[in-house]
């Protein structure tokens, strides 16, 4: 009687907290319940892999360091005090080797990282027995070894100068949902210094996340630099401190690869352009016209006057300069929020309509499948917001991936117009939403998407809601967005952090997840980025963190 | 004609951008159009103040210093550049010399700062010339002097090396509409690191903020070393790392006082006590019991046995050991969100109440009493949440401070009441509000007072409304309060500032302000919190920010 329950508080405490707080929950996993502790002289072995490249070698020295280092208290009451007695006599872990698969080609984390969604090979398999002996992690790619090392890094608590870990044997065979888990940043309404990017992708590879959608230029600044178009950020940066220079964007890039994140840069276009008129105003139509608000969703008003040919041999021209700074294959040319009054009022634009014969929609039109073209001329798969498929009615290239934004709602028609659909609808994945209205004179405004969405709305984002199975073959995964009217390095971390994790989760183990039992995971997530220096907030008062599930509602 | 149409333009820039961008405005003020610049030599001279006290010896260093190092660009476009025109040939302003009024004694900062607010004088007369002859600061107190070298420090911007105002002649008479503006932040719910108090009461101190309202303890942890009730934070605290100590408090009480801030510290009872129970199960009824939700109004259940006349004893003393650790006259003792269930469930309460024959109501009365003696014993005015008064009932002193929070309309009965106001109010001055739903296992939760309260919202706040000319005379201030559940060192600064200015603008200027008119002011306070490493956010792109007015609803 006395054992029985005995063992009924042990199953109780197993439940309570999850000895193994891994995020995204691997989609195959067995754990058991014997310690195991990381020898001081623990060592990730490549000896296995021949040639192993510089990014590999430099993710096990990072995946050594953090195993040594990340020194996370289990979260407990106690913070792991009382693990003593569990891990003091347990084995004690030396080596992880890595291994690829039998005839896989060595290739680096970087290269498998920018290649095409559906060639992308992010699987991988680990296993660590309780007996001491060597733990094995095994991929076909060296992304998929990426990968399996930063779930090996999830296992281990320090307590007392001890890293252990509780849940051995642990074995997992792990793959993504999905191949596009993305965060989108908006660089332009405010900037970011290169040293916030980094720490931005740093938390991104813990979760697993694989795209960086960089919005890196809008209507209120351009800061990036670009070879040949150099006049653009020179004129339309904030400030001649505030560019990514070229050698800036080939760093965040390895930067990027080097975690298994690819840079899909977007160059929004011809709408928030609006800061393009600096270096060529003959380019841009109603540039900060007044009132803004009958010429753009947003200040300052401008758009690019697209059925003028010299802009369309600009615009190419640029997105070509763009393509080459950036090896990825996908590439965003924008699309959303095109105003109309705007090039009504554009006694240019009306005359080049007039002397084309042609009627607006037409002009589009042309001007986008130049744009296709000239990415399909480079190996770019091209990306845009939904209203170039639901509003503009543009001829689009088939392979064309279209960003769901305005609402869940619209995931349907694109998916029968037969496009590839990236979620990034704003009733469920905007971070910005609920910050308050930021346009002057307006005391009482909201953002526009209130209220905030909160992390456990987006878990619980069911990707292929009214879609047939054919249509859900079509969404390649989704990603948490922030636009930046409000933010910028000081709100960084605490706005995206733990929050863009919740969609990392869903993309890469699958919709259905329970946002009861994830939480205590979150929380793990969100104290080891801290340990990291990612200021990743708290969900709960740490009273609640330390006692999973005594937070519930109904607890 | 070309002149006029300059005088114009002139005119108009000035309208656009405020050359003199304070913050609180100041109730008296004229200010010239010519440009100053400072001179590399400037000093603040003290030597008409004979024995003039360490604190404000201390507080003119840092002004000098701020005044030479804040660099803060100009927030119009070129951030400055174009001002070398105006102030290259301007004058150099060597001197501001301090005094205080003939007649008046000098006493330091801190005991300024900790005086009963109705005795209390934070006025001062700040004169600035344009031929760059000596300024003149002067008050009846060092804390007015304080305040208006605040106000001196927010008149400087940095060009390419030189320091200079476009403003001048200044002339300024100054005083608070409000004697209490304060601050609360929670400290139990997640724990702050004493550097981030220290940065706080330093961001609060720019904004004339003169009371941190320090709500320390709660059901969740108990932070605070008390000498004599050492037990309470040993065993109450999160961890040996997150407590308060006595020394601590000492140094944060100083840092307060010498930057003009008084600190009322909080002992919420006999409500929101859990943790006590970790030191004295005995006198904490439904402690941690289940379903929390039927015992308390957030996670853990558990309140102070107040009808046990030992609880009532622990609670006096406790409040006597604390009054003397805080040298200011005002004190919280709580008295929210007092859960009846847990009383009626509690048989030990029950007993007690039969044996002697009260009410729970008359046993709370007693004891609210106790607690209010014991303050008047050692000179401290009580202060408690509205409940007390309109909810409890309970035979309050009558200079008694009450915080209204539930809602402002809660204001008007209160003050009907007869009792001095505190304005705290959940629906304007809320800093969580907005942030998503904490407690676990409810996916579509927002917070319970959805949405995110503004400083718009906030900066709009009529302290009056509804009041009686007599009762308007109750109202002592107000604050913003921070509740720390979804908090921590992570999202402090972007979470407060620069929205907690509003407030501190209100009940210092006065009502009646215009956020149109405000918002580039409070850029301006954004801005130079973060030239002083407090991460203020942004409150719209860096784009409408130098371009006062362009993101106007109706520009």
């Amino acid at each position: 009687m006395v054992l029985k329950l005995a063992l009924l508080v042990a199953a109780l405490v197993a439940v309570v907290s999850p000895a193994a707080a891994l995020w995204p929950q691997p989609r195959n996993i067995t754990t058991g319940s014997t310690a195991l502790r990381l020898s001081p002289l623990f060592t990730i072995s490549l000896s296995s892999i021949h040639g192993a490249p510089s990014d590999l070698v430099e993710a096990v020295a990072r995946a050594e360091t953090y195993a040594r280092t990340d020194n996370l208290g289990r979260l407990v009451v106690g913070r792991g005090s009382s693990d003593v007695a569990a891990y003091q006599h347990a084995k004690t872990l030396s080596v992880l080797e890595l291994s690829l698969s039998q005839g896989a080609k060595v290739q680096s984390i970087t290269t498998e990282a920018q290649k095409p969604l559906e060639e992308r090979d992010e699987a991988y398999t680990l296993s660590i027995p309780s007996d001491g002996s060597t733990a094995k992690l095994t991929a076909s790619s060296t992304l998929g070894l990426f990968h399996g090392l930063t779930t090996f890094g999830q296992l281990w608590y320090e307590n007392a100068g001890t890293i252990y870990t509780l849940s051995t044997p642990v074995d997992i065979e792990d793959s993504p949902a999905y191949p596009y888990r993305g965060l989108m940043l908006d660089t332009a309404r405010n900037f970011f210094p290169v040293s916030d990017i980094y720490r931005t992708l740093d938390a991104m590879s813990m979760v697993k996340i694989n795209t960086f959608h960089w919005h890196v230029v809008d209507s209120q600044s351009f800061p990036l630099e670009v070879p040949g178009f150099t006049d653009l950020a020179e004129k339309g940066a904030y400030d001649p401190t505030m560019v990514y220079t070229a050698t800036d964007v080939k760093n965040i890039v390895a930067y990027a690869g080097a975690r298994g994140i690819d840079v899909m840069v977007e160059i929004d276009t011809p709408g928030h352009t609006a800061i393009i008129s600096q270096a060529h105003p003959e380019f841009v139509a109603c540039a900060q016209s007044s009132p803004w608000s009958t010429f753009a969703n947003e200040p300052p008003a401008g758009q690019l006057r697209f059925a003028d040919p010299n802009v369309t041999q600009f615009t190419t021209e640029l997105l070509h300069a763009v393509a080459e700074m950036f090896p990825g294959t996908m590439l965003s040319t924008g699309g959303d929020e095109l105003n109309i009054p705007c090039y009504d009022a554009d006694t240019e634009t009306q005359s080049l309509l007039q002397s084309s014969g042609q009627t607006l929609e037409e002009a589009l039109n042309v001007y986008v499948q130049a744009e296709q073209k000239t990415l399909a001329s480079v190996g770019k798969t091209p990306a845009v917001w939904e209203e170039m498929v639901l509003v503009q009615n543009v001829t689009l290239s088939p392979d064309t991936l279209v960003l769901v934004w305005i609402s869940s709602d619209d995931v349907k028609a694109v998916a029968q117009a037969g496009f590839k659909i990236i979620h990034s609808a704003s009733d469920y994945f905007y971070l910005d939403c609920g910050g308050g209205g930021w346009v002057g004179d307006n005391p009482s405004g909201n953002s526009w998407c209130d209220p905030m969405k909160t992390w456990q709305l987006s878990y619980t984002f069911d990707p292929v809601a009214n879609l047939t199975a054919d249509e859900a073959k079509l969404v390649m995964g989704g990603q948490h967005l922030l636009w930046t009217e409000q933010s910028g390095p000081e709100n960084l971390d605490p706005i995206v952090w733990p929050r863009a994790a919740s969609s990392a989760e869903l993309f890469w183990s699958g919709p259905g997840g329970n946002v009861t039992s994830a939480l205590p995971r979150l929380h793990d997530v969100s104290f080891r980025m801290r340990q990291r220096g990612v200021n990743s907030i708290n969900l709960q008062p740490l009273w609640c963190a330390l006692r999973p599930d005594a937070c519930d509602l109904n607890a």
